[in-house]
């Protein structure tokens, strides 16, 4: 939520001036993005996002991310796409970090989204999972399954501080998880991340996916488990199923899940559910107090994995039929 | 350099709606502006700037800066528009506070000026000093004189911190400047803070004047020795000569100085430069080390008042030849 990087005029100029976009008209540091800094961007050919990566995120995964972004657009998917400069380049370099334009997206990410928002990101998810096929890099998810012993590794003498009991809520789930994860579901290119705050709408429409920047190659559902832990719980925790089931119809609108997808869903939420409980619990017990973003309170996925652990089917988020 | 108050998309998109400006299609908070927060809107209609004011602004003193805008638009001078809402007002409230949306003027700061920048900042504030003419409101300048010695008596006991003979000169300086100020000068609306950071250009042609929160009425001799401090010492502190002909002409091409003020002109500089180091040593002093901003080096303005304490006449600007 900061501008790490300033960017001066003359040297934003002469960036943009390796571009095929006209003259600079103006820029302005936002502050959006945790990871990251961000200028909105006025040329004479209309308004751009530069974003300048920071040492959080690894420079050898951005061809990855840029890469998609360009594939996905290419398929229908309404995302934020890389530019390239007058040497067909998609990442350049500005104030010293690597640094990508991309083209601007209306819209605006919703605080309390219905369940009409819901089934509007199912299907643009299931769209996503589609658009993302042919797409040639690949990524591995640096926080999928074999991530998560080590991520807890990193904080387990701490856990107590978060709870009394979340030690061994976690190493009883992180066992049961290594012991019974679906294997060989169909995979593909996953958001990951997708997030409220990752998608935008205007009105009732979304207008565009952003923020690709935990994308990854993995199992196809288990995209869609994060999304129902993101979508469909209320303030107090509770799962909503009506969001439940629009997000999957909407989803299945799209690309019907097979009946092992279906099957997968309460173990893939389960795992969903520990990762953002694991990454929430780090950062909670690893951000200074004067940070300029506070972290997240993990117990909230504390909550959520409790209820997956009582899902028996995926009738349970609110599909009801037979598998297509 | 923040967003101090979050804003909602729902209540945002209910504030949009009681104006005449069609739909709301994206908003981003920007790090820019130190006392207030700031969103850019992108609405059907264009881009516009929605300014938050915070605590530090006086609420009061919002009519007289937003009619400021509005009448100076009104007569020539570019700089953010105040829009009216369907009542016709250019003031209104959201997320418990003050706010007014302006239109977005395109444009950057320029980080080091030239010459050629000094003449044309030189113009406009010409231009400015003639289309305040004929604004009917009114507002004292609470960091003009008489404001100076009340502002050093809150930290008078501390300025030994910054260095160990700053209290001795700014108590000789202030008893200087009350026995000599210059009185009956033509007085009018000043700008009062046009440092670079508050004129854009797009490229060599200035786009627009910004920040008129400091804008009142007072000499407006006193408006040049402020932008004499701001625009035309180097990094090591010594004037520019050539920069300062070069703002000087540039003003009289619009707004010809009479004698008086051409006299008044080493004294005016000196208490422009006091106002600065007075609010400059304040603010170091009352800082909390983990600001967001970090306060500006008080010194820089000692070392620019020793310069116009060794200035004779207005030729050392770099003005010469007879008032008209």
């Amino acid at each position: 939520m900061a501008v790490y990087t300033e960017v001066g005029d003359e040297e934003l100029a002469s960036f943009i001036a390796s571009y095929d976009l006209g003259d600079l008209l103006s820029f302005k540091g936002i502050a959006e993005g945790v990871e990251n800094t961000n200028y909105i961007v006025h040329t004479s050919k209309g308004p751009f996002i530069l974003t300048l990566y920071e040492r959080r995120v690894e420079a050898a995964d951005l061809p990855f991310y840029l890469g998609l972004m360009e594939h996905l657009a290419e398929h229908g998917v309404t995302c934020p796409t890389p530019v390239r400069d007058a040497h067909g380049k998609n990442l350049s370099r500005i104030s010293g970090r690597p640094a990508a334009l991309v083209t601007f997206l209306e819209g605006f990410w919703v605080r309390r989204p219905t369940a009409a928002h819901c089934a509007a990101v199912g299907r643009a998810l299931a769209e996503l999972h589609l658009g993302g096929e042919g797409f040639g890099l690949r990524r591995s998810n640096a926080l999928g399954l074999a991530g998560w012993r080590p991520l807890y590794e990193r904080f387990a003498d701490r856990a107590g501080e978060i709870a009394p009991d979340l030690a061994r809520l976690i190493e009883e789930e992180l066992a049961f998880l290594q012991e019974n994860w679906p294997q060989g579901l169909p995979d593909g290119v996953i958001h990951a991340d997708l997030f409220p705050d990752n998608v935008f709408f205007i009105g009732d429409r979304l207008s565009g996916l952003i923020d690709f920047y935990f994308a990854c190659n993995d199992a196809l559902a288990y995209d869609i488990a994060v999304s129902l832990n993101a979508w469909c719980f209320e303030k107090d925790m509770s799962f909503n199923i009506t969001k439940g089931q629009a997000f999957l119809r909407g989803y299945e609108d799209v690309r019907p899940l097979s009946a092992r997808e279906r099957e997968a869903m309460p173990l893939l939420a389960r795992g969903a559910a520990m990762r953002f409980l694991l990454t929430r619990a780090y950062d909670w017990l690893n951000t200074p107090k004067d940070a300029l973003v506070s972290p997240k309170n993990p117990m909230e996925y504390v909550r959520r994995l409790r209820f997956h652990q009582g899902v028996r089917s995926i009738a349970e988020y609110g599909l009801n039929g037979m598998a297509k």
